[in-house]
């Protein structure tokens, strides 16, 4: 089964690509590495939320914020060079805006890690980096980018 | 027109190496990707400004300490493999040491994208995460890294 | 003298890999690049010290924690392909998790990038970023993660 079709038994599908908060593009290959931007949780072009984990959102919420950052990185690379080219999700880095004394910024990113791994199986086991942050663009409460790594024979 | 040429029609010029603040290098080439070090906003040897972005130093000031970062990254990827062998700019990653409450990361590093895309036209187009940080070193207001993709043909 | 041997001149071992704190992978190779997850000092599976550097941490402390950092992150690549597979150190990125007015980062970092240079001589002149960030996962002091390259010829 491919991802998209994986996406599409978990009753998901891609968002649109969420407009950049400035300068820059949702994704750029080099070779056969695609990094995505940072995304943060917009859904239908507005933040699903504000705040600090650990205050304002907890972290069950931000487990699901962190899983939404991953459907808008995918939605970035399917719109670049097709979701089912992706090979490996190989790295993941997450910066959780965390309240002072909050350190399980791992169970917030696990939200993305699983999900990645429902839809890639073993293509999806990635390397991670998971820190807390002071703020986040918009006030966001969780930010995701991506690096995977794609055939380099598809480009769309 | 070259990436230096349009530097040159800007007014601008690549500054000399800045020393970097420990033991590393200014950038590292792997293959066709530059990865550079974290670069703050040193100009003349000195830091330009200090604080937090939201409080000592305001968004648009910020804007133009990114640009000075992407000059100083510029020059270290010059002295590495030379400016004009850089075939795309693949990703930013801005870290804006920010003020409680501060969210406008994104207009910050928008100083830096800009740049880009004015030297570099759609060679410029790059991927960016841009986060608000505790504490910089040095307490810098911003520090931004680069990845750019280099032909391996060029070597000096 | 390889890094493997390097390393016992030195008088330290690799320590087992670390177990990771989510649902990802102590490290991950695309080609001829290892990017290993962020790498807290764990030894003998309990975090070494917690707290803010600047606080509750001194610079020289952080600075041992830092090279511990990256005796991790070396396990970790290890495991996947062998130590003495890595061709150069290309990128340090290290977060320190800093007290308010901390702006010391770069010497913490220095105890890993310091060690770097010890095992892997010229093959470990790598770029670096160092930031302060206000909370790590289980009040790590640091956390560090690498991007290596390694020869594509080995894998184990």
């Amino acid at each position: 089964m491919t991802p998209g079709e994986r996406l599409r038994e978990l009753g998901e599908r891609l968002p649109p690509v969420a407009a950049p908060a400035g300068a820059y593009l949702p994704a750029v290959r080099s070779g056969s590495l695609v990094f995505t931007a940072g995304q943060v949780p917009f859904v239908d072009g507005r933040m699903a939320a504000t705040g600090k984990v650990g205050a304002e959102v907890d972290v069950a919420q931000a487990a699901g914020f962190a899983r939404i950052c991953v459907l808008n990185a995918l939605a970035a690379v399917d719109a670049l060079v097709g979701l089912d080219s992706i090979t490996r999700v190989v790295k993941i880095t997450g910066y959780v805006a965390s309240a002072p004394g909050f350190t399980e910024q791992p169970a917030v990113l696990d939200g993305a890690s699983t999900f990645i791994g429902e839809l890639f199986g073993d293509a999806g086991g990635h390397a991670r980096s998971a820190v807390g942050v002071a703020e986040l663009p918009k006030n966001a409460p969780v930010e995701v980018e991506l690096v995977v790594e794609v055939t380099t024979e598809v480009s769309r």
